[in-house]
C-alpha cells in the first residue's frame, strides 16, 4: 500500500491520464475485499440512477483504483494489482463486495469482456457480472494540488463521535444537517445542533498549519459518517496514517488518509450563532457517576411520555432525583446521592438526549451537570480534567 | 429452584387453590430475570387483547410462579421468593422485563397496590406500573396428571433444529404451519414440510416409556420455537433436565421441563403423507465436503433469479458443477471435483432450500446428494456414519 502522501505531487491516483481499454488484472482477495469494504458504503442503496450502484474500477502501473460515488460524497481508494492489460470498467457494487466476501483467500482474477460484462475468476469459481459502460461514470472531483491541512486523525475521530448524533435529522433543516469544523491556527473545535440540544468540543494546543484566522466548515453528517470510517480504518493498519489531510474548494470538501480520497458536496447556508446559546451563568452544578446516572436515566425513561421522553430532575439537598410519568405505563423514579448545596431546582429533559450524551463521554468515570433554572439551558460536562479537551452538551428545557 | 417432577403429584404449580389478596414479596432480580426471560418470548407483542400484554404473577408457599399466554401457547414457570402476603397480580410483560433488565443486581420488592398497580423497588429505585385485573387473565391449561411420555431432551432439541426451517411460512396451508412428531416405543421421528421440501429425521435406539404403538403429533411452529428455547434454557443448569415430558389432551399439548410448563393449542387436520414422497431409488450420488458445498452455493446463489432462486446442479466425470444465470445480475458457475462415475445428470433447485439444509447440519464435514434424473426429488443426508439417528432432505426439483 501506497504511504501517505504529504505532498500533492507524490499523489499517483489523480491527474494521470485515466487510463481505458480491456482491463484484465489479478488481486489479492484480502487486498480488494479490504478496500471494497472501504468503498461500499459510499454507494447508494437505493439509487435511480444505475450508473451509481456500480464501482468504477481503473487499473493501471501495478494498481487498481477504486471509486464509488452517489454524487454528493465520493470515495476513491486503491490496492496492488498484477495488470495485465491497462484499462477501466464499472461493477455492481454490492453484488461485488458480497461474492468477493464468499470467495476464499486467493488470487482473484478480473477482466472486461464484451458489453461492459466483467468475469471475476478464483480458483474453480467463475463469474460473469454486468457491468456499465465506464463512459457514464461521473467524474469525481480531484483533491486540490495545495492548502491542504493537516489534522490529527485521533483528534478528529474523537470530535465526530462527540458531536454527530446531535446533528438534526429533520431534512427540512438544512443547515442543521451538519456539523461545523472550526479551525485555527492552534485549536479547533466542532459542534451540532438539532435546535433542542448542542454538542460542543473544543481541543487547545493543536498545531494546524496552512491555517490562518479562523476557518469555518460544515461538514454534512452522511460525510461525517463516512470519515468516521476512514479515520478508524487506516489508523489500525497504517502508522503513516496519523493525520488526516483537509482540503476544499468552492463547492466541495476533501479528505485524505491513507491513499483514500473521500470528497462531499458542501452544505451552503449559515450554521446558527452557536456561541450565543452557551450558558454563561449555570452555577448550580452536581457531579455523578457516569454509570449510575445511566442506569437511573435508563430505568426511569421507560416510563416517560413515549412522545415526549419527558423526564423530570430535582435537585435537593445531595440528592439528584430523576422521575418520569405517563398515563399508559405508570411512574417511577430513581434517586442518586450526590453533594448538593444550592437551592433546590427543578427541571425537565427529553431523556432521549440525556442518554445520548452519557454515551458518548463513553467511559469517562464522572459527569458534571450545571443548571440555573427550570427555564435555563442545561449544560452536561465530562468531569475528566483534561485542559485541552473542553466537551460540553447544552440541552433546552422541557415545560413538565 | 424445585427440581424436575418425574411424578405428577409433586407439581406444585398447579391443582392447588390459586392464591388471591394483594401479593407482597421480596425477590432475588438474576432469579426474577431468568424467569421472565424464559416467558416472555410467549407474550405476543402485538396483541389486541390487553391482558395477553401483561404476565400473571403468584406468590404462595415461598414462590413466585410466573405465567404467560397469546391464547395458543402459554409458559407457566416460577422462582424462589419471600411470600409476604401471599396473591396474584398482572404486570406489562415487556415492560416489566426491560425494567428488571436495567436494574442492578439485588433483591426486588413487588406489591400490589390499589386500582392493579404494581409497584417494583430496588435500591434507590421506585416504579410504579399499571396492571390490569388478575380475573381478567385467561385460565391456562394443566400439564395433565397421568399419561405423560419422557423424552430425551437434547435428541429432541436436535430433531427441533433440523426439521423446523422446513415448515410452510404460507398461513393457508394449515396442516403444513408445523412439524409433525412420531413416537413409537423404540424410536422417534420429526417431519416438516412446505410442499417443495421435506426434513425428516428418525431416532432409533430410544426407550419411550407410556408409548404403545404409534403417536403422531403435529406441534404448531410458534411451539416448536418455544420448546427450543425451553429445551435450551433449561439443560445448562439443572441436571435433573436431562428429560422433557411430553403429554396431551384432546385440545392441548403439554411440555415439561426444569420446573416450567410450555402449553400448546393443537392444530387439527391432516398432515400429508409424506411417506409416499421419501424416494426410494435415488441410486446416483456424490459425497461432497459441506464447507466447499456451502461455498459454492452461496457465491452461485447471488447471481440466481432472484424470485426463483433457481441453481443448476450438474454432474459430470468426478465433477460437480453449480451455476446460475439472470438477466439482471449476470452469470455464475463453481466446480468442486468429487469422484462420481454415473451417468451425467442436470437438475435444477430452489438454492436456498440447499442452503438451509447445509445449515442445518452444521459441522458434519460432508454431506452426500442422491438423485435419480432431472424430474425427480433430490435428497441431501449427512455423511455422518450415524445409525441411530437417521436425517434426509427432499428437494423437488425445479424446471431451469
Amino acid at each position: 500500500m501506497s504511504t501517505f502522501a504529504t505532498s500533492p505531487a507524490e499523489d499517483t491516483s489523480s491527474s494521470a491520464q485515466p487510463p481505458v481499454g480491456p482491463l484484465d488484472i489479478t488481486v489479492s482477495r484480502a487486498d480488494l475485499l479490504r478496500e471494497l469494504t472501504a468503498a461500499q458504503s459510499v454507494v447508494e442503496r437505493k439509487t435511480t440512477i444505475p450508473i451509481l450502484s456500480n464501482f468504477l474500477f481503473e487499473a493501471s502501473d501495478d494498481r487498481l483504483t477504486i471509486t464509488a460515488t452517489d454524487l454528493d460524497q465520493s470515495l476513491r481508494t486503491s490496492c496492488p494489482a498484477k495488470v495485465k492489460k491497462p484499462g477501466a470498467c464499472t461493477v455492481p457494487a454490492r453484488k461485488l463486495y458480497d461474492y468477493i466476501r464468499l470467495l476464499p483467500e486467493g488470487e482473484i482474477s478480473i477482466k472486461l469482456q464484451d458489453n461492459h460484462w466483467v468475469q471475476i475468476r478464483s480458483g474453480r469459481s467463475n463469474t460473469k457480472m454486468v457491468g456499465m459502460a465506464r463512459a457514464n461514470f461521473p467524474q469525481v472531483p480531484e483533491f486540490p494540488a495545495v492548502g491542504a491541512t493537516k489534522i490529527a486523525a485521533s483528534a478528529l475521530r474523537s470530535m465526530v463521535a462527540k458531536t454527530i448524533f446531535a446533528i438534526s435529522s429533520e431534512e427540512s433543516r438544512y443547515t442543521l444537517n451538519g456539523a461545523l469544523l472550526v479551525l485555527k491556527p492552534e485549536s479547533m473545535a466542532m459542534v451540532a445542533t438539532d435546535g433542542h440540544r448542542l454538542a460542543h468540543i473544543e481541543r487547545l494546543g493543536e498545531s494546524l498549519s496552512g491555517v490562518t484566522g479562523e476557518k469555518k466548515t460544515l461538514i454534512p453528517r452522511k460525510a461525517l459518517g463516512e470519515l468516521s470510517s476512514l479515520l478508524a480504518n487506516t489508523t489500525a493498519a497504517d502508522e503513516s496514517a496519523d493525520f488526516l489531510e483537509f482540503a476544499d474548494d468552492d463547492t466541495t470538501l476533501f479528505f485524505r488518509m491513507g491513499g483514500r480520497v473521500l470528497t462531499s458536496r458542501k452544505l451552503t447556508g449559515q450554521f446558527p450563532n452557536y456561541e450565543a446559546v452557551l450558558p454563561r451563568d449555570n452555577n448550580k452544578f452536581v457531579i455523578v457517576r457516569t454509570e449510575d446516572l445511566m442506569g437511573a436515566l435508563q430505568r426511569v425513561a421507560q416510563f416517560a411520555d413515549e412522545r415526549s421522553g419527558a423526564i423530570k430532575i430535582r435537585l435537593e439537598q445531595n440528592e439528584l432525583r430523576i422521575s418520569s410519568q405517563s398515563t399508559d405505563s405508570g411512574e417511577s423514579e430513581d434517586i442518586i446521592e450526590t453533594p448538593y448545596n444550592y437551592d433546590p431546582l427543578m427541571v425537565g429533559f427529553n431523556s432521549s438526549y440525556l442518554i445520548d450524551f452519557l454515551k458518548a463521554v463513553g467511559n469517562t468515570p464522572e459527569v458534571r451537570l450545571e443548571f440555573k433554572d427550570s427555564q435555563s439551558a442545561g449544560q452536561m460536562r465530562p468531569e475528566d480534567g483534561n485542559e485541552d479537551q473542553k466537551y460540553r452538551y447544552i440541552l433546552m428545557p422541557m415545560r413538565i
